[in-house]
């Protein structure tokens, strides 16, 4: 399904489920495709950071993203990360994603070495000369260690190199000086130059993005509960904000999850990719909740806070 | 006028207007207070970090303080920042902005030390002990390089230690678990525990924070239009949530102003105190809109910038 | 005592001991500047970040200053900390310490604040001209979040600003690039311009600091071992590198003691000065070893770590 | 060549140079190898941050390595550096250099994730299970973004995980500590355990490192003046730690090349790599200076500061 229309609406980032070996298990990366698409959702974003894509090799990579593909057969669109240090390994991740049928791809600032913002720029002109899909400005600087600025984002916007932006910099007044800038809310909607989609990766405060202009969210743990997701953003479009604030709140207590695994044992990252994929397991959507290597396991009491975290939701687990 | 309900609304932090030899111009700040007022906000926050109190000395501060209180003669509550490295020095300004009748005082973590959250826990309780006035917590970690934790917050909450809480940490998700884990909009509202007001210092993003459930808005650039940030905070108490964001829209255009001065020379902490001041003096306001030595002044370029703004803005400049 | 001669070898940052109430111990203050004396250092100095000068009020500042300055009784020079935020601030405690008798002031960037380089530049000559004593900067980006550029230090000494740099970044590579920049070892002592003094703050790596052309050092566990870090000082000075090598790497193993507290209950900072007062009382230099609240203190148990870092190191306790 | 007695020395991380359409040139590539084993290096380090490493495609490492290797002709070791985000990926990377004969790996922690110490250490414990070749690991936080925790190098020295350390993390101090740590540099040539190898990346400090008892050294700036380093190392072996200081006096001169290219236009890590590309062209020893794209390339103006800055430390170039 190519991006007929700008990209809007809940775009969640697709968990990739692993077997006990560490490799994608296809069969659950199906079923949570299903569960998705079930749950409303407008697009998928297979192989992003909480995709654990930076623990997969390429091939596992392009197994995640056929099964995705193949499992979405067009009902949404699927954008792809094609996540590396710098433009030419980014590049052969774009070809293969390209390859593979994706629907448009999702890049970030190089990282590991330190780039200029003229460097930034160049970076994402080439990628967009390179292979001929929508591109999608990933900034998130938890990761990659820069923020793109707002000058160059709209610089980039403006020229037509990218299609839309992928906001994880939890930096909600510059996002909102971004939209502004960008012509508003109105502006934005009717202007002369193409529509330029504003995502935003801050699933906490979804509603506020959306009341400031944003066009749509992709919430991580929009993969346990997509149908949250939709019913808030649906509220959102309808002008119902206390019922989306609502709805916000009822996600927020949900997301409290992340803090199952002890901090001093294994980290925020491990314990936030580790709970969404228990309770993928714990709802039955997937076979096995290991995280990738060599990320530590969340234990047998974590596994447990996150089913109160699902009870207490609404959501019940079915194991 | 003592703090007889929680603390909510629009409390701008007061600039401190200063004469040509960098000494406080008491007749403006007076005139400033009024202008405040005229505007319709809910509190005042004196010698807060847009006050340039890190500038101040300890007897400059101390004429601001009582030229605010002065000048607001009980009209609306004045809240006093007491901004020092650590507990004993701040104790000192606590003492003394009781004695120039503040009804409330806020101050931050230890600085320039590196302290651990349990010596953070102590300082907040120790000023709270020390100086019978309600104690607010202001979390600004681009000042003092620390973040005061979630749990920290909320164990201060909830012993009555902290009466509130001003989250200038741009950490817009956290600011919404902390509101979930306090019981959520409605649990604030109406719990046994004395009430926690939460007030966010993102002034980009106070239709959002309000819809979150916060309680009120410290926002710089509300010297310029005070009545702007109380349109919009009407507007959300009405659930007119177009309104506040059509209304926040206006002065994130206006907060454009912070980019008068080119990073190049100046660094953008003076540029956006030097903006705020150019544009009080501007409007008529306060008399001479240089910041505190050792800060580059804007160029008049820079002002004109700023005067374009302003008119844009909707807010005629009178000079 | 005047510096007659530049700065140069050992100047300890003189610890500042408190009593059980948390006011400065007279008593013990004046034995430790025996202590350090009897050892051999070279210079004092005073209200440093390791004399916890950022947990002390302006009268205890004055009292810990006075005390320094009167047990020197001239025979080494003393240098006064002035710390605090800005420059009007900082004129203050210069005049304070000038009024006392300091032989010369070491000041900060401004922090709490973010500042500039040129506002930097500003603040440095602002204070020289204030107050008529030879200023030193002091570089400690780990407590007021900037670096000072080799630059700005260049212009600073080369226009007679500043009599030296305290060199606490860290930045053993920039060090090394600020000595050749000011001419090397052999320019530096030979050139027409005044000599500018540059003292480490790095404890563990003196030896290096020495071999590659610096004037001194500033070590906070010169407290404890100020013969060490002399003999030390002198076997570099008469190019007996290897020797200097050894008496380093036994001063890094004392250094340990800085780990006595854990981590998990004090942070690292608290652990570190409390060591060095737990040391100090068990060498029966000083009363009572407790921190400035609000730190936490050392354990028994942490104690006795500090006290067989200290029989390793060959310094007896005497309690 | 196997690692048969510990790694020392002077071992260059080697450019990669690139032709016009930006392919290894490895023509120019075997002449550099030959440039630095004529400098009398003890080992080559391939595929490193300074090699642009995370530049370059798996074809492009694989072309750089085998020249490398293929050129070495087993007159030193060869290190491949193995540099990617996750285990899974940096294995593949391992298997490959391994095939193509390289005699040690070269491993940093994870990037792009936030990975906790423990998991630090299954990564490493696994890279050293499937690929059987002496490992080194990489500290290197200015590119991943995390620091190798003392106890956790200790740990894995300790239980032969590790064969030595690149220590690129500038805290010279801990450096010491972990020399320290470890023996110290009696107690880690004559220990019962494996000796391990404690390489410095900090090119400004050999010295000192040597001083302290660390093997060897990493210089990115040896790839322009291999024999100085030799130099160096060489009269600190011998114990003449004047002349070494000398000798890195010049080297830090040298240095200042990296200053090259205009911060506001490229930022400091165009202008160092280019600077020591343009200063091999500039010697006769590589076809072209150009850096790997998306890097901004020196502008005719900085090549001729880079050649100024080879004349004044006695390297005169041939075009």
């Amino acid at each position: 399904m190519s991006l007929t229309s700008p990209l809007h609406g809940v775009v969640p980032p697709v968990c990739t489920p692993l077997d006990s070996r560490g490799e994608v298990d296809t069969a659950s990366l199906a079923r949570l495709v299903e569960h998705l698409i079930d749950g409303g959702v407008h697009g998928l974003f297979a192989l992003g950071s909480t995709s654990e894509v930076a623990y997969l090799t390429d091939e596992q990579r392009a197994t995640a993203l056929e099964t995705v593909i193949g499992a979405t057969d067009g009902r949404v669109p699927v954008l792809a990360g094609v996540i590396d240090t710098t433009t030419a390994r980014v590049v052969e991740h774009a070809r293969s994603a390209a390859g593979l049928g994706a629907d448009a791809l999702v890049a970030t600032a190089p990282f590991y070495t330190r780039t200029h913002s003229k460097e930034i720029a160049q970076h994402f002109r080439r990628l967009r000369t390179a292979v001929d899909l929508p591109l999608f400005a990933y900034d998130i600087p938890v990761a990659v260690h820069s923020k793109l600025s707002p000058a160059l984002v709209h610089e980039l916007a403006e020229d037509g190199t990218l299609a839309g932006l992928k906001d994880s910099s939890g930096d909600e007044g510059g996002l909102r000086r971004l939209i502004g800038g960008l012509g508003g809310r109105a502006g934005r909607a009717s202007g002369p130059a193409p529509h330029f989609s504003i995502l935003t990766g801050s699933e906490l405060t979804v509603d506020a993005a959306l009341l400031a202009g944003a066009d749509g969210v992709v919430p991580g743990i929009g993969n346990v509960d997509p149908a949250g997701y939709v019913r808030l953003y649906d509220a959102a479009r309808a002008g119902n904000w206390e019922l989306a604030a609502r709805e916000q709140g009822r996600l927020v207590e949900l997301f409290a999850m992340v803090d199952a695994g002890p901090e001093a044992d294994m980290g925020r990252s491990s314990s936030a990719l580790g709970s969404f994929k228990a309770a993928l397991q714990l709802l039955g959507v997937i076979a096995c909740g290991d995280t990738a290597f060599p990320q530590i396991q969340l234990s047998a009491e974590s596994v447990a806070l996150v089913a109160r975290r699902l009870r207490a939701a609404g959501l019940q687990p079915v194991r």
